[in-house]
C-alpha cells in the first residue's frame, strides 16, 4: 500500500466540507459498507480508507463542520465513566470496535480524528454532545441498512437533529480517481458442489412466499443470490460473489438486475439450462422495479437489516404492503444439505494436511527443544517474519487440489501482536519476526471448490515459554472442548451456548472480548448468519447442517494471545438415549499444541476428547495425502501422541 | 371451593354473547391479569375463573359468538405439526401453558373450550383461522399491557380483523354478585427492615428523571409504589401491595391515586413523616390526570409492558410526549441494599429451621428404612395427604417471629402428581396420600416481616425408590451445583447462564420445560423482575443484590417429579483473582436429601460443595433456634453428615 500523506487526507476532508456546504449539512456518516451492504468492499467502495486512512472491516465516519459553529454549552455525554475516557472530543472521529482500535491509531490522523469504541459511545451520541438542536446531519441511504437508519433517524430525532438521506454517498462527488466496479463473469456452480438444483431452492422460497400470502420478495445480499442461483463470481477479494439485486416471486418467475458483461458469449444457455429461464435486467432497471412493485399493491417481503434504506424507503412511500423479517434465504442457506457437508470435510481434508505440512516445517525451522543460546537462535530464525509464515501456510494451501483463494486475511501474529484479535499485518510498517517469543498464532482459511475452511492455531515457536502461558493455553482450549462437547435440544441458539465455552476461563476471573463462534458460509462468506455463537444476538436456533466456528481466546495486551478454532458441523447426537438432541462435529482436522498443555489441568474427559480427537485427525490427515514426507508423517505422529 | 354446575358457566356464556351482540362483536378476549397487570387476583378481577371455572394464574379466554356464521374456508393454521395437534378446535378456547394443561382439562367444559399451549397455537393465530375479515374482537383496555395490546392489533390487523377496545371488562356487565375490590389499609414498612428512606429512594427517581429530560413518570405497578413509599397492604394473597397508581414528578413531587378508606385515623402524620408529603388524590381522579399531563406537554416516562393499554393510548392522543422503557423502579427495586439482603438471611434462617423441622417430622411418621410390608406401611401413613403435608409444613413457619403469610400457593406433590410443574392439590378433588410413592416434593415459601422464602425440595417418603429415579435427582442436583458454583463477568444475563445448569441433564438427553430461575422480591412478589434465568427474555444483566431462584428439575409425566430449587444473591466473587466478578451467595439453609444421591455420579468438586453446603447448614440452623428437640438435633446432623 502506498503511503498517503497526512496532507492528502486533510485536502480530502476539505473538499468533502465544501460539498456539505453546497447541501446546507452540519456534519455527515459515512458508513463502511457497500450498498449490498457486505463489509468485504471492493476498491471502488473503500470510501473510509479514501477520506482517512483507516481500512479495518468495520467503521462508521462522523464529521462535523465548522464545529466553531456548533453548540457552546455541549449536552453532557450519556454517563460519567464515558466523559471521563472521552473529554477531548475532536470534530471528526472513526467508530469501531474493540479489534481495531490499535489499527485506527496507526492509520488515521489523530489530530483531526477521535477514535472512539462504538460500544462506549456511538455515532448518535456524540452527534448530540456536538450539535445544536435543528441541525443537518447527511446519510448515505444506500449505504447503510434500513434497521440501521431508522435506529440513527430515531436516536438523532430525540434531539431535534435531522438525518437527511442521499440516494449514494458524497464521498463519490470529490473521488475523482474512483476505480471502477468490479464486474467478474458469472461462472456456473456444479451442482455436484451445491447439492441442490437452483430450481429446486427457487421451487421452495415460491412455495414459502406463497404460504405466507406474500407476492414477492427483494433479495439484496449477493450471497444469498449466489446461493439461490448457485453461482459464484469474483468481485471481492476472498468472497466469490457477483454484485447484483434480485426478485423472486411466489409464480417461481425471477427477475435477476445484474449487468450484462458478466455473461461471457458461450455462457448464457448454459446457464439457462442450469437454473431454468430467468429475466434479466439492467442494474440500473432496479428503481423502475420498486415503482412497478408499488403500483402494482402487491405484498412484497424484504429484510431491513440486509436491505438498504433506500429500497425501503421507496417501497414504504408506494402502496406496496411490506413485510419484514430475515431474508427467506438465509436459514435454508445456513443448513447445508448432504453434499455442502460432505464438500466441507473434503475441503478440511484438504486443509488439515497442509496446516500440518505448515506446523512441520515450523517446528523444523524453529527446533524449539533445541536451543542452546538465545542469540543463535534469534540469528537462525532471523529471516522468519509474519508475512513469511503467512505466505509459508498459504504455499501449501495452493498445491492442494481446487484451491480458490483465501477465505480471508490471514492473521499471522507472533507475541504479543496476538494480543490484538483481529491484527493484520499488512497494516504495520513491519511484521514481526520469530526469536524471543514464545509463542505464535495463526488464524487463517481457504475457499477451495467443495468448501470453505477458518481455523485458529496457537503454537510453541521460541524460547521464554513460562507456566502462566502454559496454564492460560490450556484453560482456552478446556472452553473449547467444553463447547464442543456440549449436546443440546433442538430451539436452543448459540446465545444460549455462549457461556458454557467461557465458563473454564471464569472459574480463574479470565474472559474474552469476542464471540465465541461464527456461522460459515459454503464457498461464500466465512462469516455468515444468522446464527453465530456470542454474548448477544445470537439468538437463532442451531440447527442440523449448519456450520459454524466455535474459537473461545485469551489475550493479554502487550504479552501475547491464545486461540484455538475449530469449525464444526451442527448433527443430531448419535449417543445412546439422546438421539433427539444435537450436537456438533469437528471438521477441522489439525493437532493442537501438546507442548503448552498442562495435562494435570484437563479432567479425564478431557483428555479422553483430545486424545480422541489427536487419533482421529492423525488417521483422516494420513488418508487424505498420500504424499506426506517422513517428516511429516513422524511430525504427525509425535503431534497426534497420546497424552 | 364450592362446585359450580357446567349449566352455571354455560349460561355466563350465554350471557356475554348478549353482551357480544349489543357491541356488534365477533369474539371477545378475557384477558387474565387485573388492571395493574398483577397475575395474582383479588376475587373481584377472577374473570376467567367466572366465566368459566379456571383458576390457573396465566391464561387468555377466546369467546366466539356464533361460529357457524363464521367464514366457511377456514384459513390453514401456521403449520403442519399444529394442524395435526388441532384438529377439532371449539368455537371457544383457552390459552394457557404447559404448567397448566392438566389442570385447565380438570376444571373447564371441554365441549365447549379447546385448551391450547399458547406456545403451539396463540390467540390471534386461533381467530384468524376462525373469523372472517372484517370481523370485530373486544378486549377490555384495562387488563392488558400497552405492549402486548399493540402485538393483539398488529397480528390481528395482517388478517383484516378490528380490534376494538373496552375501558373495562364486558365480563363485569354480566357480573351481578361481583365482589368488592380490597381495600387494605396502609401499613408502614419500616426503615429498619427496607433499608433506604422513601425520600431517598424517591430523589433518586427524581434525579433520573431530570438527567433524561423527562417531566414525570406514572408507576402503574403496585409492588414499585408500595417498595418506593415503603409501605405494604394485604390487597391479595401472597402479594402484600396497595392497589394504587402513582406519578413521579422530575421536582420530586408525588401524586398518589388511592383510597382514602385506606389510611386510619391516626396513620396519616405517621405516613408523612416516614415518606415525605405527598399529594393523594381519589383513584378515579386519575382521568384527570392523564387530561392535565396531555394538556401539559410535558414528557412522560411509560413502562409498556407494566401500564395497561388504556392509559398509554390515552397520553398517546395527547400532546405529551411519551418515552417507553422499563419501570424506572424495578432495577434499583431488584438490586437489595445491604440491609434488605440481611433481612432475606435472617428470613432464610427462621425459613431453614422450620423446613428442618418439617422434614425431621416427615421422616419420623415414614421412617422409610424400616418400612416391613407395604400394606401395613401404608395404613401407617393413610391419613398424610398432599394438603396435610402443606399445612405441617406452614405450621412450623407460623410459629416463627414475625411469619406474615406464604409467599405463594404451595406445591405439596406426591409421587406423579410432582410431574405437573405447578401442581395444586386445592384445584383437584383428592389430594393424593402417602403411601405407595417414593419421592415428594415440596415448593413452598413464605413472607416474613425481614424477607420472603421461596424453597424447593424433592425427598424420600415411600418404598419402591428406583435407581432411575436416584440417577435423575443426582442429575438435578449436579445442575443445580453447577448453576451456584459459577462465577461470571459483570454484564452477563440469565439466559447466558441457564445452559450452565442444564447441561449435566443434556448429556443424558434430559431437560426440563421451565425457567431455571425468577427474581424474588423483598417482601413484595415471589417472582419479580426484571432479572431472571431461562431460556428466552432473560436479557437483563445480573447484579450484585439481585436475588434469584435457582430450581432445575426433571419430570416423568405419570411418574414423578423432581426440583432443587434454592434462593441465591449475587454478589462480587470473594475468591483471589476473581473480586471483578461476581458470584450466587445461597441463602436457602435446608439439607437436599442424601438418600437419593448417586454418589459416584459427583465430582470431587460437587462433593465438596455439597459437603461444604451441608456443614454451613447444619451451624447456621442450630445457631438460628436454640429450641430444636434432640430429636430434630440428630435428624440435622445426620441429614448434613458428609458423603
Amino acid at each position: 500500500m502506498t503511503k498517503i500523506s497526512k496532507q492528502v487526507y486533510k485536502d480530502r476532508l476539505h473538499s468533502l466540507f465544501d460539498v456539505m456546504k453546497t447541501k446546507n449539512l452540519d456534519a455527515l456518516i459515512i458508513t463502511h459498507d457497500d450498498e449490498y451492504l457486505s463489509y468485504e468492499l471492493s476498491d471502488d467502495c473503500q470510501r473510509i480508507l479514501y477520506v482517512c486512512g483507516f481500512s479495518g472491516s468495520a467503521a462508521n465516519l462522523v464529521i462535523i463542520k465548522n464545529i466553531n459553529e456548533t453548540k457552546k454549552n455541549h449536552e453532557p455525554l450519556i454517563n460519567k465513566q464515558t466523559q471521563e475516557q472521552y473529554t477531548e472530543l475532536k470534530a471528526c472521529a472513526l467508530f469501531t470496535d474493540g479489534r481495531y482500535l490499535v489499527q485506527a491509531k496507526e492509520q488515521i490522523d489523530t489530530d483531526i480524528y477521535s477514535i472512539i469504541n462504538r460500544s462506549e459511545l456511538n455515532e448518535c451520541e456524540f452527534l448530540i454532545h456536538k450539535l445544536p438542536r435543528q441541525a443537518r446531519v447527511g446519510i448515505d441511504l444506500t449505504t447503510i441498512s434500513y434497521e440501521q437508519y431508522l435506529e440513527f433517524k430515531k436516536a438523532l430525532k430525540t434531539a431535534e437533529i435531522h438525518l437527511i438521506g442521499y440516494d449514494g454517498s458524497l464521498v463519490d462527488l470529490i473521488w475523482d480517481d474512483r476505480p471502477k466496479a468490479p464486474c467478474s463473469a458469472v461462472q456456473i456452480y456444479p451442482d455436484e458442489y451445491n447439492g441442490l438444483p437452483s430450481l429446486v431452492k427457487r421451487q421452495n422460497l415460491a412455495s414459502s412466499l406463497r404460504k405466507n400470502n406474500i407476492d414477492a420478495t427483494i433479495i439484496s445480499s449477493p450471497q444469498n443470490i449466489c446461493w439461490l442461483l448457485n453461482i459464484r463470481g469474483r468481485d471481492k477479494a476472498s468472497l466469490p460473489v457477483i454484485n447484483s439485486r434480485l426478485v423472486a416471486y411466489s409464480n417461481e418467475a425471477i427477475e435477476w438486475y445484474v449487468d450484462e458483461e458478466r455473461f461471457n458469449d458461450d455462457i448464457l444457455d448454459d446457464l439457462e439450462e442450469h437454473y431454468g429461464h430467468i429475466d434479466i435486467f439492467p442494474p440500473d432497471r432496479f428503481d423502475d422495479l420498486l415503482e412497478r412493485l408499488n403500483s402494482s399493491k402487491c405484498t412484497v417481503y424484504v429484510d431491513p437489516k440486509a436491505t438498504n434504506a433506500k429500497i425501503i424507503g421507496i417501497l414504504l412511500e408506494g402502496a406496496t404492503k411490506l413485510i419484514q423479517g430475515l431474508d427467506l434465504c438465509e436459514l435454508p442457506k445456513a443448513k447445508k444439505n448432504y453434499l455442502e457437508i460432505a464438500g466441507m470435510h473434503k475441503a478440511h481434508l484438504k486443509d488439515g494436511v497442509a496446516m500440518c505440512r505448515f506446523l512441520a516445517w515450523l517446528d523444523d525451522v524453529t527446533q524449539v527443544d533445541n536451543i542452546v543460546d538465545l542469540d543463535s537462535y534469534i540469528k537462525k530464525v532471523e529471516d522468519i517474519d509474519e508475512a513469511k509464515l503467512s505466505e509459508r501456510a498459504e504455499s501449501f494451501r495452493k498445491v492442494e487440489g481446487d484451491y480458490i483463494e483465501p477465505s480471508f486475511d490471514t492473521i499471522s501474529a507472533i507475541g504479543a501482536n496476538a494480543a490484538m484479535c483481529h491484527y493484520n499485518f499488512k497494516e504495520i510498517n513491519t511484521p514481526k519476526k520469530l526469536g524471543v517469543d514464545p509463542i505464535y498464532l495463526i488464524d487463517s482459511g481457504a475457499h477451495y471448490l467443495e468448501g470453505t475452511t477458518d481455523i485458529t492455531r496457537t503454537v510453541l515457536v521460541g524460547p521464554n515459554l513460562d507456566d502462566e502461558i502454559k496454564r492460560m493455553y490450556t484453560l482456552v482450549l478446556k472452553a473449547h472442548i467444553s463447547l464442543t462437547t456440549t449436546i443440546f435440544p433442538r430451539g436452543t441458539s448459540g446465545l444460549q451456548l455462549d457461556a458454557i465455552a467461557r465458563r473454564p476461563l471464569w472459574d480463574y476471573g479470565f474472559d474474552y472480548q469476542h464471540g465465541t463462534g461464527h456461522g460459515v458460509g459454503h464457498v461464500l462468506s466465512v462469516h455468515e448468519g444468522p446464527q453465530g455463537i456470542s454474548t448477544k444476538y445470537s439468538q437463532v436456533p442451531l440447527e442440523e447442517g449448519m456450520v459454524l466456528s466455535i474459537e473461545p481466546g485469551f489475550y493479554k495486551e502487550n504479552h501475547y494471545g491464545i486461540r484455538l478454532e475449530n469449525l464444526v458441523v451442527v448433527e443430531k447426537c448419535t449417543m445412546q438415549g439422546c438421539k433427539h438432541m444435537l450436537c456438533f462435529v469437528p471438521l477441522t482436522a489439525v493437532p493442537f499444541d501438546k507442548r503448552l498443555i498442562v495435562r494435570e489441568m484437563l479432567t479425564t474427559k478431557e483428555r479422553e476428547w483430545l486424545n480422541n480427537y489427536h487419533s482421529h485427525v492423525n488417521s483422516l490427515v494420513k488418508s487424505a495425502s498420500s504424499t506426506l514426507s517422513d517428516f511429516e508423517v513422524n511430525w504427525l505422529n509425535q503431534a497426534t501422541a497420546e497424552i
